[in-house]
């Protein structure tokens, strides 16, 4: 339910009217409005009713924790866990939006957004999360650090590249979104900094274009794989993989742990939505 | 900080671009953003910006009560409270919202409104949350409900006044900042309840214009307190405050509770500010 909140929220603040080819949750009370012949400005009752179901969202995912039937002692010791990721995931976003705001196209200023905006919140942070409610041992809390860190990084990059060469069919967005938001993604980093001068004036020109064509995203997407930063990601996703999944040797994770742990790296990675 | 969390979303949902005469929290990123010639679209990103930011205190107030040096006990027994209250003042503002879309002038239906966005919240709630501390018996808790769901309407009926005839010096809002808004209040509601034909037109005219004037301002709470509005609402809050005063009788409250009580009863209702 904190992903509720962030996802809608998210829609409010990149005005996205769709979501996975739905309309998004402003869109749908924006509609409401319209089709009741309600009072004032449709669109500015989208925008609040989706910012206080966001807010609601956040206070429910609290309330559902709390209610979960977990003993005072286990939600004492995960409180301090599910705070600091909430924290961090907020603040990722914010330094997402700043970063586009600064205009900055800077590869590790964009894992920086990546590792904080989701690689911290989708692995990581989960696992500290059941450590703490097992009073797992110290020693085992930095494996899934080691092992998340780097497999959350490696999930985002996943994403970056589904963003731009995705299949629309399975991901249920439309093909390139992440170049008609302009979204700076790592993957736009390092084509960028390694496109020729012809290049590059593709790239900036159709970027952040919300009404690029089908057949301009085709262009952009093979202009980013010539200039190499397709084949350069997924060597990164492979590095961060392996040193994600060598963290599992180390710090008393049990065999079964370990399969477990070696499964979700798989399908943290290699994914097609 | 779950009031600041309400106040900046507050702030973007009206697009309301001062708070208490300095810039809100959207606009002074909006300022930022223009002051450093930033990429994109200013607006979006003192949006953003603001939401993001009002998430990030929502989670900071649990953050700061988690934290606050609460025995482990004491923190399980204030959580459903303190869920509660959340729930209920953004039920509370969205309920707002919504009444505003429908365009109801109704008094029942605003006191409704403003039992939850303000009533339970600013009274009732921290009470309780102070009986779930110390473990209250159930007796007192009831004695709370009895005395603050009247004043916390009392309170908001004396907001709804100060903010149609409130001494902008005092209350750091422009006078008449209820009727630019066009917030359907009791007293607004109760007003064109009682209002004649050419009253009625006058009202319905300047209500929500975001650009009245000063003088259309002083004609309208002229033709308000014409219509005895603003006395029925005086008298209101003063049968509001004795019903909650008088529950102070009962229920076990020791004396310093009940003259602290009865401080606070004067405080809220016969305010300035």
């Amino acid at each position: 339910m904190v992903h509720v909140c962030a996802l809608i929220h998210d829609d409010v603040m990149d005005a996205s009217d769709t979501r996975r080819g739905a309309p998004s949750i402003h869109k749908t009370f924006e509609n409401l409005h319209v089709k009741n012949g309600m009072v004032g400005s449709p669109a500015q009752f989208g925008v609040a009713s989706a910012i206080l179901l966001g807010d609601l969202a956040l206070i429910w995912s609290a309330q559902m924790l709390h209610n979960s039937g977990l003993s005072p002692n286990e939600l004492i010791r995960s409180l301090p866990v599910y705070d600091e990721m909430r924290v961090e995931l907020m603040a990722g976003q914010f330094l997402d939006v700043y970063e586009q705001a600064l205009g900055t196209q800077n590869v590790e200023r964009s894992l920086k957004v990546a590792r904080y905006k989701s690689g911290k919140y989708t692995i990581e942070r989960p696992l500290h999360f059941g450590a703490a409610l097992a009073s797992a041992p110290v020693e085992l809390i930095s494996t899934y650090s080691n092992y998340g860190i780097p497999l959350g990084e490696a999930f985002q990059l996943r994403d970056d590249l589904l963003g731009v060469f995705g299949n629309p069919e399975a991901t249920g967005k439309p093909a390139g979104d992440d170049l008609r938001e302009g979204k700076r993604t790592a993957l736009i980093a390092v084509a960028l900094e390694r496109a020729n001068g012809s290049q590059k004036s593709l790239l900036l020109s159709g970027i952040g274009d919300a009404n690029l064509t089908s057949d301009k995203v085709a262009d952009l997407q093979q202009v980013i794989t010539e200039t190499g930063a397709t084949s350069h990601i997924e060597s990164m996703i492979s590095k961060l993989t392996s040193t994600s999944l060598s963290a599992l040797n180390h710090g008393g994770i049990s065999p079964v742990g370990k399969q477990l742990l070696t499964e979700l790296a798989i399908l943290a990675t290699d994914r097609k939505i």
